[in-house]
């Protein structure tokens, strides 16, 4: 009763966050940051990853040529592309001629599975899909590639015509493909068909893989009814980003095999670093997370119900489905919002700082959790976490330099086709004398950056090679309009040191020189560059 | 093959949204959300309403007092209580006499089901839990009350003393209740884990119902799993709010019921509610809508790819599971960087703009592409996509006002505690008279907005109640520092209409403006506002 299957010999886990995620309505990823989700996804355990459709866009051919570089431990990366245009020759179409050079091991190319997609969409007959299908494998494998073919709407197109699907699916694994992937392309299956479809197509002996989107609200049920059926290859998104309602999963379905199926599908270290890898991926995506994404959303372990508070102080089981830490959450209690004295002294421990002492520990996540509530944001910001405990310990009496003023300057006139004119004063005392410069940017902070250096540069040279090397905004109550509270961020780098500082406020120009201010007040601190 | 189950003679769905779905995080729910959030769901078309615990807060008290005035249409209320306690007698116990004096006809107790709940939680016997029950369900039939039992962790109570979980259910059906509920409360569910235990609990003869939450991210699936089983009552709540990560979402189960299982659940005009339902109770309930959300979602059903938008054009069918409309939803087209021609053409038509000429579309395609290599996005900024086409067709060369110049303050006196004092000039023409003045506001954008009102109003008084109700930045080369090219889009509401404009550069101040004086441009455009 309520038994799981056996675990197949071989599971694939498919992420394809950089691509079929990337088309996520509002989500644009640069280079730098496929090149860093990518480094998440294979600390998170996946197979495979794939970066893209290399040939197609700037970027994603970019992305192939930089790969090299990240030195990914687990996962292996797939390129991206699609079959042969109809009525040309494989070996003659560019974008296969792209697959070849990407430098990957495998690629995935998308076919065409329904027949009225053939005829309608691609505007060919059934006979020269099925052409386009064994000629393009065919010029893969014959370039050395290990093939996976995505089976496009393959399920509607089981349901318009079986034999036709089939087909295509006899196709690619005749041609040499390892593995034909079931695509579920507009997402409207529900779990209870799935098992026949599946069923049906195993008889062609091929590996199956299942590629689900949750326009029925049942991608990550499909998905996982697709591999009780028999399917060794899962592919989906972190985060479940996706066009329209998005596609599986990947942390909601690495966490069900896991700890559900009870299948070591990912080491425990990888699972134990699931919440951070969605967290900091839905920051590279500038995508805003969700509270109650299972696992790892900062709900999923929240209890308020004073019906279940008082069970919960005599067992934790009683109403956890399983052990947050397993996925690197924590239980949160609604009635305080964050941090508590443990965690700062881990993190003080981290940052190399003595902490041990309680009443000090407590004094600091009192502050946390205020400035916490406020909008600030310590996570990925250790200098101003750092700067925040110095400041208790009455370290920072006396400052490398203090302010006295600033003020920004902005004008456009004319045709909005010219630049507008920016220039910042900055007035400070700076090893006892008075400063004050001007500088001028291509934007407020920009200038206030100038300024600020020319002002800090007579008493400390060595401020001339800090560099700006980040900049984020978020705006955290969009709703409320250009009233609402901004959280910036900014990363300084000297040589090889790199540090993170944060501001907030209703007023974007305040926040930006909060943290601008403390990036040089915490490279100043750290003696960066002062021997030189 | 992928054939529905018979749909049952009866088959009821009950909502609990003003009761389990305001435990989640940071929902607080007044009495008039409460009445406003029970006439949406009435609208929706569920068959029961649970709106609280009366006698347990004054609120869900009120409630019951006030719910007649409402005059619901076809929904039941029910009012939600628990059993006796431990060691009481049911006819002294005061949270069963308020669900009697609550005046629905139907109340639902929770009862404990798991027997480490009974021991640990409860701290009383199995025998007594038992006891509880029996009593407090004949206590209300005995009252003239239609019963229904929350069997409480019932899934997991199974698991570990089926023989305990299976007599609370027959007690409770042996007392009167109507209607056993197994609930799956702390949400660790997998669908495939439902069938064996619901048929087990079948054997007792009584009607049977499911209470899903999503921490498996199976909710929905395990409640359809319960339903293929035989289990004719469904509980959830409207955009799946709840505990944690949530309960059953109902607009997702009604959709998939209606049109994937071709069950008429509810009316095709309540279905046709459900877009509006959905968007409503967000709004009443102070949640942020997720665009992705199955059927309902903004991105629901927003199209982005390249490969699919020509195809789609020859038939929507092809890449859409439902027809959106069925649920009160639109098509959606994103422009992207992905985006031909046929894609603005289709976006066009939605807009209600002619783009039929091809050399015309041609032109804008390219424009969108040229704009888009330098940062803009407008797959969101459907108002500044028409500006550009209208800009393109040559309707802009009489524009309702022209800028001047315009110029931003900011400054910084003293200690930064103290806030910025920030001040904004707008300077324009408008009606042929020119316009100066200035504007204060927390921020630079809030006082560049409160200035260019100023400005405007003169000759457009209307723009007074225009409102901007979204602000969003975003950083796209993050890794150029202060230095970096910013995006902003802003939203701007006049009464039932809400309109999204874009702008890009290097200074984020300047794309503020540009997305600013773009957000007016379009309002006065359309007439909003100014026949009042």
């Amino acid at each position: 009763m309520t038994m799981n299957p056996v675990r197949p010999e071989k599971l694939h886990i498919y992420d394809t966050t950089l691509r079929d995620g990337a088309q996520q309505a509002g989500m644009h990823l640069s280079l730098d940051d496929k090149l860093a989700i990518a480094l998440q996804a294979d600390a998170m355990g996946v197979d495979f990853i794939e970066g893209g459709w290399p040939g197609a866009n700037p970027i994603d051919t970019e992305f192939y040529a930089r790969a090299p570089e990240l030195g990914l431990r687990t996962a292996k990366l797939v390129a991206f592309g699609s079959t042969r245009r109809a009525g040309s020759r494989a070996s003659e179409d560019p974008l296969l001629e792209a697959l070849c050079t990407a430098g990957t091991d495998y690629v995935c190319i998308v076919a065409k599975a329904h027949d009225v997609h053939v005829t309608q969409a691609l505007r060919t007959t059934l006979d020269e899909n099925l052409a386009m299908v064994a000629d393009s494998v065919r010029f893969l494998v014959g370039h050395g590639k290990r093939v996976l073919v995505d089976a496009e709407h393959y399920f509607d197109g089981f349901r318009t015509n079986p034999a036709y699907a089939l087909e295509v699916v006899r196709t690619a694994a005749e041609a040499g493909a390892e593995t034909v992937v079931l695509c579920d392309t507009n997402g409207g299956m529900l779990p209870h068909w799935m098992g026949d479809i599946i069923s049906a197509t195993s008889s062609i002996g091929v590996e199956l893989g299942v590629h689900c989107h949750n326009d029925s609200g049942c991608a990550l049920a499909n998905s996982l009814a697709a591999m009780d059926a028999g399917v060794t290859h899962i592919q989906g998104t972190i985060n479940g980003y996706g066009e329209r309602t998005g596609n599986t999963d990947l942390t909601t379905l690495i966490a069900d095999l896991q700890l559900k199926y009870e299948w070591p599908v990912v080491t425990p270290e990888q699972l134990g670093n699931m919440t951070s890898v969605s967290r900091t991926v839905a920051e590279i995506a500038n995508q805003p997370v969700s509270a109650r994404q299972p696992y790892v959303g900062e709900s999923a372990f929240a209890h308020k119900a004073g019906l279940h508070a008082s069970a919960l102080k005599v067992n934790n089981d009683l109403y956890q489905h399983i052990d947050p830490t397993a996925v690197g959450n924590d239980m949160h209690m609604l009635i305080s919002d964050m941090a508590g004295r443990a965690n700062i002294q881990i993190k003080g421990e981290q940052l190399g700082m003595d902490l041990s002492d309680r009443d000090l520990a407590g004094q600091v996540a009192s502050l946390v959790k205020q400035r916490e509530a406020h909008g600030y944001a310590y996570e990925a910001a250790d200098a101003s976490f750092e700067l925040l405990v110095r400041d208790t310990c009455g370290e920072l009496n006396d400052r490398p330099f203090s302010m006295t003023s600033w003020r920004v300057f902005i004008e456009q006139r004319g045709s909005s086709e010219d630049d507008a004119y920016t220039e910042a004063t900055v007035k400070l005392e700076a090893q006892g004398s008075p400063q004050i410069f001007v500088g001028e940017g291509n934007g407020p902070v920009n200038a206030l950056d100038q300024a600020l250096r020319r002002a800090l540069r007579p008493a400390y040279p060595q401020v001339r090679d800090y560099e700006l090397t980040d900049y984020r905004v978020r705006i955290l109550d969009e709703d409320r309009g250009t009233d609402a509270t901004v959280r910036v961020q900014i990363g300084t780098t000297w040589q090889h040191d790199t540090w993170t500082t944060v501001g907030v406020g209703a007023n974007i120009i305040e926040a930006s020189w909060e943290a601008l201010s403390d990036a040089y007040l915490f490279g100043l601190l750290k003696g960066f560059g002062a021997d030189e």
